[in-house]
Order: structure tokens, then sequence, then C-alpha cells
């Protein structure tokens, strides 16, 4: 099944896991047809907007930076990430985001859950 | 935990799945890592290479497209496919995809499992 980028659902959040500004999210897939799987989606943040820090329990959530820069709480440690980097958060570990740099912070987000 | 591109596995395949010229995949994460997943990696198909056709039993295969156009046998029926759209294979379903465009292709790889 082929899925085209103008069938695809645009969601809005504002203040996302008590983070910044509007993220949205272009749900690639929706979550409740997959298996094994709740997340598939391409992830904007604007310059200055954030996703707050959050857990992932019995689930593993991958962001691929796909365009642009920010700093993510890593488990706790700050850390600067930028396009081709790939944050893995599971087993109880969590994590933040926030788009430090002047363009749009694109990524990929994957939540495989178990 | 963080991956950084320059510590990604690079793997050239040579006529994968009986397809044509040589496909590399970046590994963003290691399959034997995941739990619920085997392949998380963008994959690079030159203009006239591909991926020969193939079934996904008890897992489902998602290719995101991230450059560039190609060609999909999608379950038997071709298709025409670009930047932004996402291919969606698995319960026994089938696929392949060339690259018909002048570019490379660039596609990221996910195949979730049961």
């Amino acid at each position: 099944m082929i899925r085209r980028r103008d069938e695809m659902r645009l969601e809005l959040k504002e203040r996302m896991r008590d983070g910044e500004g509007t993220v949205s999210l272009l749900h690639l897939v929706e979550g409740s047809t997959m298996k094994n799987a709740r997340l598939l989606s391409e992830v904007t943040i604007p310059p200055g907007a954030s996703i707050g820090e959050h857990r992932h329990d019995a689930e593993t959530e991958y962001y691929i930076i796909l365009e642009g820069e920010g700093t993510v709480i890593d488990n706790g440690v700050p850390q600067t990430v930028h396009a081709g980097d790939v944050v893995i958060t599971g087993d109880g570990a969590s994590h933040s985001i926030k788009n430090t740099g002047a363009v749009p912070l694109k990524l990929l987000a994957v939540i495989i859950t178990y």
C-alpha cells in the first residue's frame, strides 16, 4: 500500500509534553493501523519550541534528525543533535528536545511498542 | 542514547533481493539491538539500480521516500513514488523498488516484526 503525502494527517500540538510553542506532527502512518508500533510521524519543531521531558516505558522511541539542530536531554544529560543523529529512548529512559537553531528542526519519530 | 552518523555501519549490497546494481544501507540502529524491529536504515539506490521483489511475512516494512523518484511494484501493481510517499508492505504482501530517476533514490526503511 502506498500513502501519499497529501493524504497524511497533520496534527498541531501546543506545549507538547509541557514544552514550549507549537509542534506539528505529520502522521506518515496512523498509529491505530500499525502492529507493534504506535507512531510513525514527521515532527517539525519551530525555532525556540520544544517537546518537554517524558519517559518511555514498554516501548522505544527513535528520533531520526532530518534537518536543523537542537538540544536533547537524553535521560538527564544535555546533548546537541544535528541532521543525521538518532536519539534512542526506551526501557524507562526519558528525553526532551528543543530547537536551539534558526531554522525548523525536523525529525522522524518512530515508537515501537512491546 | 544518541548515535552519531559517523558511528553508523554502512553496508553495500550487490543485486539485493535479485535486483540490479549496488544498494547501500546505512544502519541508523543495528537490528540486533532492537525489540520488535529488525531494520532501521537509510537506503540509497543509485539511478538504474533496484531491490528485487520479495515478501514480508510476520512483519511490516515501511519505506519512507526521502529523495528522488522510482517505481515500486506494490503487491503486483507498478506505482511511481516520490519524496514524501510511504510504501507499507506486510502480512504476506510483496514489493520491489527501482530508481527510475536521474539522482540517487534515498529512503528510510523500517521493519517492525511480530
